[in-house]
């Protein structure tokens, strides 16, 4: 089941490995029953973190593909600038058949034998909330394939504070695209969606909207530069494992970073943390080279310990 | 009332003025209605030409916003990177009022009283198909607000082609938004919607269409550069006069520019034609500044002849 208005409320689902823990959100569902070996592939929306997210808490693949390539008709929008629909499944081979269904087009099977590609070791301007599973998982993931033989260099996002943006952008958006639902039945909403993002989202000027819609695109012009030199970018899928309790969904901040951006990315599944539930490593490609993403996803996926 | 699906298939209404003509479309209805006095303003979207060209035809404002702002939801969506939703009314004041309506902010008023404009003079690349009235028309206003004061200058577009990559994104948007209609009630659809957008849409290869979403974005940073040396540019509403006969809505290449560029547009009435019915021009600003955009026209406006 998702979270109210694949936002940040959860509902009844839980973690397919662990019932006091969240299956992360908002496509809990989604995630946990491809997890559970319920389903093969679920849909989900990723506004803030919620294909990613619910996907590396889970322990499975979760696929956000370039912004704009995947029809966003029948989806429930609240944000038009950022909700993009994505794939989370059990192999890259059910995300390249996936990505065909949704697109229209003949299946592109993932080539298993690439080149070793060159990785951008992305720990993010949110790296000091990753736990030390985390930390040590990147870290230990990206000396690994150094070793493997993948170009590994550290790379930084300009500019830093793209988050603030990402945030301004969803409330402005939301605000409006869920006034009805403000109006009408407010009393109906929770308290985390009504009070935590559409009264702020009413209350930012326009100005600031059309500031980090501007800094948003040239955050996107910084990559696009930033991929001359990179095949993909290695990054955190979350600040950890899936958060104990069902009263929250867990932290997107890794996640918004690259739904603004409009990249594809996807997680991989990468062992698991202290309490024993899954941790992923994302993988970020230019946008609109998604095969080649998926490509050099497989060459890490089978160098990942 | 609209066209199919916001597209070209004609239905009932007609032109107010002279009922054997069109009234444009897709946003006939609203345009014919408000020309007509029955409403003070009406609503359209615009993917190709939907709001401007209906509105020049009828002799009112058109107005479509940058890119983005305007909430969608409640919208059909056919195509989710040209889809901007409008205004069409008889005042700039009323774009102001409806403005700050849709967006939910304070009303700023049109500041009647601002400077000169740098006009860019754009002919366009469909300069051509623009007929005489028309050519003689743009001419006529360029020179005209040159002797009140403004700063008119030519300017030439880059990349030249863009109307072909506007059209690769209509068609392989729309081919997938409304894969549905095609899939389970294709019979009922228009042989022009059908055949003429959906099926090609459905064979253009994944790569032209990426081909064009670049080609666009290239061309929005040429304009935001052009935009350093012009407060507006000025260009065709539409080819001519509303055509004569019911089964067509009239060519929409003044307007599919400028619905790629993402960049908010009006068409204010100039007038009429050889066949007595209106003739409108059209300011274009940079993208997020619709309010100095608003401002030029009004002074635009009070020294058209």
């Amino acid at each position: 089941m998702t979270t109210e208005f694949a936002n940040r409320d959860p509902r009844e689902t839980v973690h397919p490995h662990n019932r006091a823990h969240t299956p992360g959100g908002s496509s809990s569902g989604s995630a946990a029953a491809v997890a559970d070996f319920q389903v093969p592939v679920g849909l989900g929306t990723q506004t803030g973190g919620s294909t990613i997210r619910p996907a590396a808490f889970c322990g499975v693949i979760g696929y956000k593909p370039s912004f704009g390539e995947f029809s966003r008709v029948g989806i429930k929008m609240q944000c038009h600038n950022l909700d993009t629909l994505g794939v989370i499944c059990r192999s890259l081979d059910d995300v390249a058949l996936m990505r065909a269904v949704l697109l229209a087009i003949d299946p592109q099977p993932v080539d298993r034998a690439s080149a070793a590609p060159r990785i951008g070791f992305c720990r993010s301007p949110a790296w000091d909330h990753a736990d030390a599973d985390t930390q040590a998982l990147l870290e230990r993931t990206a000396a690994g394939l150094a070793a493997s033989g993948a170009t590994v260099r550290d790379v930084a996002l300009t500019p830093a504070h793209i988050l603030d943006h990402h945030r301004r952008i969803f409330e402005f958006e939301a605000a409006r695209n869920y006034a009805y639902e403000y109006e009408v039945h407010g009393d109906k909403l929770s308290a985390s969606l009504r009070d935590g993002l559409l009264t702020p989202g009413r209350a930012l000027p326009l100005s600031a909207y059309v500031e980090a819609i501007e800094t948003a695109e040239a955050f996107r012009r910084n990559l696009d530069d930033l991929f001359s030199e990179f095949d993909v970018l290695l990054a955190p899928s979350a600040v950890g494992e899936a958060p104990e309790g069902l009263g929250s969904t867990g932290d997107a901040r890794f996640n918004a970073i690259w739904t603004l951006a409009w990249t594809p990315c996807l997680t991989l599944p990468a062992g698991t943390g202290r309490k024993g539930l899954p941790l992923g490593i994302q993988l970020i490609g230019p946008r609109f080279r998604d095969e080649a993403l998926l490509d050099a996803a497989a060459w890490v996926e089978a160098r990942l310990n």
